[in-house]
């Protein structure tokens, strides 16, 4: 794992969040993004070299609705980045880890993204992420 | 807010967790550090820029304790870098959120702490910290 690529967080209003975490951070975010697959519309802060991620449900199915629903609000999973996400999650799953997608998907912000399930690793949600390059498909 | 200094993770036993996040990160934890003051015994992994920290209750009434006895194992804090605290807790009271201990307080690994209320940022309970340089009490 190179980094904490970012840090999401589930919320029940984007417009609403985006203004708290302006002032918690000092600065604006820097792009919204919809995620038609997941069921979310997504907002991006830079934070140091990784970024928070504002996730608000934009169906009553969607991954973020249920949580939301069962929990409440705040973090809903922390996200490494990767540089072969297939040779990690083959790693991984040597290790014991339980994946929620064995083939990676298409996240937010180009990348290809694999779950871990929450009771590998504590009662978190671990994403793993990988950038997608031009010369992928 | 400079970076996204750790991510705190509350868990019911050390020990197992480090043996999990090792096998998640793919490297050893550079230290533990018992802060009693706040009833937790932490460990810590470097994570490019950030850090992973783990915590263990040491006592019944740790923060730690109540938040597993009430939500379970998982993500108990967000920490960001600030230069200066005092600085930022008289921003961030000025833009409404809610500080939970006034005077900022020692935590783990040398740094001055405050705490701003889960509620003043959509669920996540978020950490102030500044290091500690030589020349400060």
């Amino acid at each position: 794992m190179n980094k904490i690529e970012h840090i999401g967080i589930a919320v029940k209003d984007l417009e609403a969040a985006n203004e708290i975490y302006k002032n918690l951070l000092g600065y604006e975010h820097y792009k919204t993004e919809t995620v038609e697959g997941e069921g979310v519309v997504t907002s991006f802060f830079k934070c140091g070299d990784s970024k928070i991620e504002l996730l608000e449900a934009t169906r009553d199915d969607s991954p973020i609705a249920g949580f939301i629903e069962k929990r409440g609000e705040g973090v809903h999973h922390i996200a490494f980045a990767v540089d072969d996400i297939e040779a990690e999650v083959k790693r991984l799953k040597e290790s014991g880890f339980r994946v929620l997608n064995e083939t990676p998907k298409r996240g937010a912000d180009n990348k290809l993204v694999v779950f871990l399930h929450p009771k590998s690793s504590h009662g978190v949600l671990v994403e793993l992420c990988q950038e997608i390059k031009i010369n992928d498909k």
